[in-house]
C-alpha cells in the first residue's frame, strides 16, 4: 500500500489549510488504495481570520493544534517528518499555506519558507519521490526548488510571483493536473480559481491518481 | 435544482461539526445535482476542546464562527432559516450536535434541544420535507419528534438514550441509510462506528441520494 504523507497548514480557508482541499485529499488517497499520515508545523499561526467577516481576531491559535480538527486528533508534528517512510508528500492549499508555512502572503516572491517544510519538500526531493501540491501550494516548489514546471490557476500575479522565484507556469482550467516529469511534481489548481466543491474533489483525485500512476 | 439547508455545529469533531461529515455532505449534495445553504447557531460554543490532546482549552468561540471555516465565509445565522426555502434540511455529525445543539453529550434523554434547532426541525416536519441526520445528530430527531424510526449504527447506550426518549432504533453498518417513511426522516451511522473516510462519503452520497428519491 503506497504511503502519503499530507501537511496542513491549520484549519480554515483565511489562516489556515483549505478544509474541502485537506478532507478531500484525504478522501482521494484512501478511496485509490492508498494510506496517508498527517503532519503539521507545531508553530503559532500567523494570525487567526473571523472566517464569517473576513477580520482579524485578537487570539492565538497554534498550527498543529488547528490543524488536528481535520485530522480527528491523528497528526505529527512535522518535525517527526522522514522521507525515507513515505512513498509521496501531499500539500493541499489555503491562505494558511501563504502565511504559516511559507510568507508568501507577505513577502511575494522574496518569502521565506519554513525550515520544516523546507527540509521535508528538499529530502523528497532529493530522493525522488512524487510531490503534489494542490491550489497556492505550487509556491513552496517555486521557492525552494526554482526552475520547475507549475500550476496554479491562471492568476497572473501570482503566475508572475511564480516566474520571478524561477519557476515556469502552466495555465490550467478545474481538475487538470500539471506534472513536472523531471522533478516528479504535480500541482492542480482547486480554489485558485473560482471553483465548487465538486471542482476540488476532482482536482484532489486526478493529482492523487497521476502520483500513484507515477509509483506503479 | 433541489435545495438542501446544511446545520453546522462549529468546526472540530470533539467541540463542532465533524469537518469529514460537513465536507462530504456538502461535496455529496453538489455532486448529485442539488444545492446547499449553510446555517449555524450564532451561540457561544459549549467549550473548546484541544483536538491534539483532548484537553479543554481556556478560550471562548462561537459556533457560527467557527462553521464558517467549513462554509469558507458563506453561512447564515441558524435564526434565518425558513423552510419553505427548502426542499430538505440535513444535520451531519460531530460532539458539536450533542454539545452545542444540544445538551445530550452531558444529560442524555434528558437533553434540551436549541430553540433554533428545535424550530427548524419542527418547521420542516410539519412541512412533510425530508429531514437528514448524520451520525449523532438523531437524538435530536428522537428528543424533539419521539416515535420515529432511527439508526445511530450500533452503539448501545446511544441507542438505549434513543428508546428512552421515545425513538425506534435500527442497528446499521457503514453507508446504510435507515429512511423513516412516515416521518420523511433520513439516518446513516458515520463516524459512530469504527470508520474510514471512505465509509463518511458512502454514507453521505447514500444518504443525500435517498433524500433526492424521495423528493422526485
Amino acid at each position: 500500500m503506497k504511503k502519503f504523507a499530507v501537511v496542513l497548514a491549520g484549519c480554515g480557508v483565511y489562516d489556515g489549510a483549505e478544509i474541502h482541499e485537506a478532507t478531500l485529499s484525504m478522501y482521494a488517497i484512501k478511496k485509490q488504495g492508498a494510506e496517508y499520515t498527517l503532519f503539521a508545523p507545531d508553530a503559532d499561526q500567523h494570525h487567526v481570520i473571523n472566517h464569517l467577516t473576513g477580520e482579524q481576531m485578537n487570539e492565538k491559535r497554534n498550527v498543529l493544534v488547528e490543524s488536528a480538527r481535520i485530522a480527528r486528533g491523528k497528526i505529527s508534528p512535522l518535525s517527526e517528518f522522514q522521507p525515507q517512510d513515505f512513498d509521496a508528500i501531499l500539500f493541499p492549499g489555503g491562505f494558511g499555506v501563504a502565511k504559516n508555512l511559507c510568507t508568501f502572503a507577505f513577502e511575494g516572491p522574496d518569502c521565506k519558507v519554513n525550515p520544516e517544510v523546507e527540509k521535508a519538500i528538499t529530502g523528497m526531493h532529493k530522493a525522488s519521490k512524487p510531490i503534489g501540491a494542490l491550489c497556492i501550494s505550487p509556491v513552496l516548489l517555486a521557492k525552494i526548488l526554482g526552475n520547475v514546471e507549475l500550476t496554479i490557476g491562471k492568476d497572473k500575479d501570482t503566475a508572475g510571483a511564480i516566474e520571478k522565484m524561477g519557476g515556469v507556469h502552466k495555465n490550467t482550467d478545474h481538475g487538470q493536473v500539471v506534472i513536472d516529469v523531471k522533478h516528479n511534481l504535480f500541482t492542480t489548481p482547486c480554489y485558485m480559481l473560482d471553483a465548487s466543491i465538486v471542482d476540488i474533489a476532482d482536482g484532489a483525485e486526478n493529482i492523487v491518481r497521476a502520483i500513484l500512476k507515477r509509483l506503479a
